[in-house]
């Protein structure tokens, strides 16, 4: 067995035993400041330790491991993902960014490879949002995104972020001193599950992300009139459910023509009696790109048929945002080293966007960042049966490994 | 003014204090065998006396008025309705058929008109089922359609129908008192509220009913593949509500060419969530015709179609019938008797079929039965908007006039 199958078989055994720290017996759930927050960032960091590397947690209750470099004023070129879940999540997505590369420290420091940065691993200590609301509250930290109107996040139990923050031996007001500065920082590289089925469809272990795609979220209200089923005429009617169904049909049509992904996951009707016609129809949609200018042509363009429908139906049509995120592109020379470090692994480079948001969005504000998708099963997470395969996380190292050492070379140049 | 400008007047007095009668203070709601029941069958009992009817109550709550003719062995004509109401009713569904009605024995008795048969109105105490579930408990007990089974309905605070009736002062064991003996009864002719725009549509104060259709309802259960909204590209989705959308444009297209009512009201999705696609997608059919066999075609056409969309889509299609019920044709000897009527009246016969069910559908089962539809507001019924005008309350005591008128002579003649 070769030292990279060992690691793998490590990290995915570190991976099931992370995934008992969990504030609920029977699923897993591990969200902000929590005292399972706490023993996930206790247990990791004796596995940085055992990695060779020296660890801390930050002000914003992040955890960090460096292999530290024996050049002078070495910068840092960060890795790393998230340590919380969502309630009943995975155990992968996340905490595979942080393991795997804590057991990359463990090779590297095992093959004695001189590095010109500082190799630093972060597990931010909140991406899902699930505990307070809002997303990214590690990797914001970072980059001095903080909002003052953070101070009145509360959770569920009306616990504000402040006291959260003392509870867990942090302080609100000295969050800014989690931020780090562009100029000491190389470059982000945060390794996530791919939470999609494109990689298993391509037969591939990893891919190479493209782009974070940016995401409009619209709430769509159709008025039309309630009305009994056996008594009103189809040409008499104004049902907003079959105008909402015609809209919904319009979307998908749409999207797949001009490459976009569009969701429409939310319907709620009323009032949704079985012998009544529709009333009034809300329904969601979700559409992404990685490029803002083209999903936003799309989004005209779906509004656009949406108008028509509902005046063909005559049935009002109501529409706001509820959501607007831009699109983050990966580093083009971070994408290279990758592209080289896959094709080195006798691997076929493969690009995908991510549809989902990560760390990496955040840390895109100070530094280059990349991302590289490991295969799960079936694309699914958020869920108990996320599942991965240990010959992917070794496949996933190897590219990892080969890519540190590409950009050493690379920043040993410079 | 005259005589039927008078009656119509009290008509639309007695139903709005008629409306006063409820279960609950806000709104209109009175249901089977409550004390409002009561309460609404001594009131209306009292405007018999006034037409110059006898009355009574029946072994099922039913109350009947009569005028009684002087001929020896006289059969009788049965006019009526119900006097029950749904939740947060309107002030006409049923009651309209029964206070018309009684008006009309007071303009008959006025008239001194002679009758080769008992005038017999009744008010049924049950059609909607809203307290025990079931529909036309009134009108069933007539057909001796009470299944045993009906010991067991109770209503939403635990009340069994036999306590219902007890409490009543009525017998479970001794409904079948009610039951009429077909060779007994020469017709039976309800005047009902149109709780439909078709009326309104034509510019026309009453309609004559071809039939009653038959219903057919089923449920729909699309079954694709949860995922996440940005991750799995369109080509690779297994949606279950835009699969869902299409079946239901696709119910819709098929209903207006083969000129069929069917309706979508009822739609539940699931995990339902804004940046999730749809796993799971139940959703409703109420399909209906007056004539069965054509409506068992249509709905044929729209489950093949159904299915061809889920194969297409890559969902799992299961669906299930939840209630079908027979059409009932109206009598074409009382049809032409009203169509004559309508023409006296100087307006234009119009036929329409009833998508909604009603007492008449009961009362087929033993003798020929027909329905006059009076103009309603908007298609509305079931709300407190429902809303009829004097006028055409007029006009529906005309033609009922009339059409006794004829069928007195034609009884004569028989």
């Amino acid at each position: 067995m070769t030292a990279f199958a060992r690691a793998a078989e490590r990290v995915m055994q570190q991976l099931q035993q992370l995934a008992e720290i969990s504030q609920h017996p029977q699923h897993l759930d591990r969200r902000y400041l929590t005292a399972e927050h706490a023993a996930a960032n206790r247990q990791v960091a004796q596995w940085m330790t055992q990695s060779a590397m020296s660890n801390y947690t930050d002000a914003a209750g992040n955890l960090w491991g460096r292999l530290v470099s024996r050049e002078p004023n070495a910068r840092r070129f960060i890795l790393g993902s998230h340590l919380d879940t969502v309630p009943n999540g995975g155990k992968y997505d996340g905490m595979l960014g942080v393991i795997a590369p804590v057991a990359l420290a463990a090779l590297l420091d095992e093959y004695a490879v001189h590095l010109p940065f500082h190799l630093d691993v972060v597990g931010f200590g909140d991406e899902e949002g699930t505990r307070f609301g809002s997303t990214l509250l590690g990797s914001r930290a970072l980059t001095r995104s903080w909002p003052a109107s953070w101070r009145n996040l509360t959770d569920a139990e009306g616990n504000c972020l402040p006291d959260a923050m003392q509870h867990f031996g942090l302080n609100f007001d000295k969050v800014a001193k989690a931020a780090i500065e562009p100029d000491e920082v190389l470059g982000f590289l945060e390794l996530h599950i791919e939470q999609g089925p494109v990689l298993e469809d391509e037969d591939l272990p990893v891919g190479i992300v493209s782009a974070i795609a940016g995401a409009r979220r619209f709430e769509f209200r159709i008025t039309g009139m309630a009305g009994h089923a056996g008594t009103v005429p189809m040409r008499l009617r104004q049902d907003a459910l079959t105008a909402s169904a015609k809209i919904i049909v319009s979307i998908e049509k749409l999207a797949i023509e001009h490459n976009v992904v569009a969701t429409v996951g939310q319907i709620n009707n009323q009032p949704n009696g079985v012998n009544v016609i529709a009333g009034e129809t809300l329904f969601s949609l979700d559409i992404r790109s990685s490029d803002d200018l083209h999903r936003d042509t799309v989004t005209e363009l779906i509004l656009a048929e949406a108008q028509r429908i509902a005046t063909s139906h005559q049935v009002k049509l109501l529409w706001r945002q509820t959501h607007e995120a831009a699109a983050v592109a990966c580093d083009p020379q971070l994408q290279a080293v990758l592209d080289e470090a896959v094709s080195t692994s006798q691997l076929r480079p493969f690009y995908l966007p991510s549809g989902a948001g990560h760390d990496a969005m955040a840390l895109a504000q100070i530094c280059p960042v990349a991302m590289l998708f490991t295969r799960c099963k079936g694309g699914i997470s958020h869920h108990p049966d996320e599942s991965i395969t240990t010959g992917d996380i070794m496949v996933s190292l190897q590219v990892l490994f080969e890519t540190v050492i590409l950009l050493a070379r690379q920043y040993r140049n410079d």
